[in-house]
């Protein structure tokens, strides 16, 4: 089975697998406190967009454990300050907000004391987290039919277990053909600069069991080209109304090379993903990460001292791309309405 | 000025820079034995497909010092020995076979002792770095045009002064642009697995004063599509009678993104890396490195152990990607017949 990537702790924290350390060590970390969370979503020890929403949650809840006691503005208080914290560690993921909006929702419609909102807000992140799995399930089970038994399947980044409360999105299809007894196999690019294809992706694959073989980014086309790929199938940290997607960078030249030469590229997301109050890609904030990502490899330099880098997290790619969006409601198309 | 990759040493060896070192330090090697240059190629100390064709051509040379006072048919012998060993280092450049064969013509066609036959190998080799220097110059003046004033241009891996005897092939015209006076910004993918690009162009074009600013591989499309690149040119290691051409991985997903984009993709060579007895792509041999240059860097692992991945170091791109073929004798259009 693939791996948990989050959970709770037993003293009521977030236990998270810092992705950082894979595939290395596997390292578990159990963070107590809101700022604690908050930093490990900015510094991707958790990463991917259900996931850090998810883990946004459950850092709201953990921060304000110690103020179960204090009068309820100031519970209130400090629920904002954590929350508000928590939605500035990263810019493009929608579900970051989404989570946070839904917790502050609950909190507000709770009466009570400040101990029983705390109850209430614990609840409702625990229900993040079960849905989210749910959704992961439930996209595996609409995708299935597009990696029949012997596919060549080719994904970026990760968009597994990894990435999600569950099974993930984009591998969701393939953890569930594979328990089918299908044969596939998967071709990872190896997603730099950051790596989470080989680092993350590769691992979880082995992890359970299914073939896959690394690819330097740059190698997608040929591949296509000579090796020939069944289906691409991504995430994506936000989808506009009108279906353009934003994903990890790379995603839009596997889209355009897709197309090139007719294999079907298809995005899967929680529907939570589909922000409905972003009419199109051009709408979505995309994260300018630091150009040391680029330069630099395992603290050594890969570049001459003052070389420039640009270093956007993710891009956009345009829904006339997409093949299809496989949701937890199913394949579904643009445009998606609220 | 551009840096000089290639000359000989004091004593009548063969002085490199080590391109393993860069960017991190500038390091000369004088490799005094066939043996020596044959490992410098293999283990790209030199890389690009011009300077490994000088190089094995000055490695004979090298090679061949110590039997000068041998007989006739011991000092052929020992030729065809250090050629063979030469030319075995690396498969997909057609420049190391042209550079050999023409040295063993030039030595058949010599009579006299081994020491003249030796010194006609030595003003051989000279003759081909000076031509490979004069190839280099005459490609940035074909290609002046391609580079206006304002150009924003892409490249990939490095096909600048670090790969040939002169001042490249596909960065000839970027330097030469910029010696005029034209604001140039350079854009360049890192080249993943050995990052040639980052360690090499980047370097070379700094060194040189010329803005650049470094992409991951992955970024190349959603350069194109929302930066704009006026302009992608790059280099090529062996292009077949019908123009499709074999260059690093990742060329022939430039030239399908720079297709889709409606941007010129032009590819810079000396006519020597034209091989005519090669019909098409499919015929060019393509090397495949090992695995672990994907699965690590600078010896730390980047993939779980175990994973698989596949490395080849070229990828074909057909000809009808070309816009054109930029040679030192102008730019031409296949099919190229000898």
């Amino acid at each position: 089975m693939p791996v948990q990537a989050i959970g709770w702790s037993r003293s009521g924290g977030v236990r998270i697998v810092d992705q950082r350390a894979l595939p290395e060590s596997l390292v578990t970390r159990e963070l107590e406190s809101g700022d604690a969370v908050a930093e490990a979503i900015r510094t991707m020890q958790v990463r991917g967009a259900p996931l850090i929403g998810i883990a946004a949650a459950m850092g709201l809840v953990a921060g304000l454990r110690e103020s179960r006691g204090a009068g309820r503005d100031a519970f209130f208080h400090r629920l904002r300050a954590v929350a508000d914290q928590l939605a500035a560690t990263r810019p493009t993921a929608v579900n970051l907000g989404w989570a946070l909006a839904r917790m502050r929702r609950a909190a507000d419609a709770t009466s009570g004391s400040p101990a029983e909102v705390w109850e209430r807000l614990h609840a409702e992140a625990t229900a993040i987290w079960e849905e989210d799995r749910e959704m992961c399930r439930r996209i595996g089970e609409h995708g299935l039919p597009l990696v029949p038994d012997g596919a060549q399947v080719l994904t970026h980044c990760n968009a597994g277990a990894l990435a999600t409360g569950g099974i993930g999105t984009a591998l969701a299809p393939v953890y569930l053909a594979h328990a089918a007894g299908r044969r596939l196999h998967v071709f990872v690019g190896e997603t730099r600069p950051l790596l989470q294809g080989a680092r993350l992706t590769a691992w979880e694959l082995g992890q359970a069991g299914i073939p896959c073989t690394l690819i330097a980014d740059a190698a997608a086309g040929a591949l296509m080209r000579q090796t020939g790929i069944d289906v691409v199938l991504v995430g994506a940290d936000r989808i506009a109304r009108n279906g353009d997607l934003a994903n990890k960078i790379g995603t839009y030249a596997l889209a355009v090379l897709a197309r090139h030469h007719g294999v079907p590229f298809h995005c899967a997301a929680p529907s939570s993903t589909i922000d409905s109050t972003v009419p199109d890609g051009d709408a979505i904030p995309i994260e300018q990460r630091a150009p040391d990502e680029v330069t630099t490899f395992a603290g050594r330099r890969t570049a001459p001292p003052g070389a420039r880098a640009v270093n956007p997290a993710f891009d956009v790619t345009p829904a006339r791309y997409v093949t299809s969006y496989v949701t937890d409601r199913g394949l579904v198309q643009p445009p998606f309405t609220s």
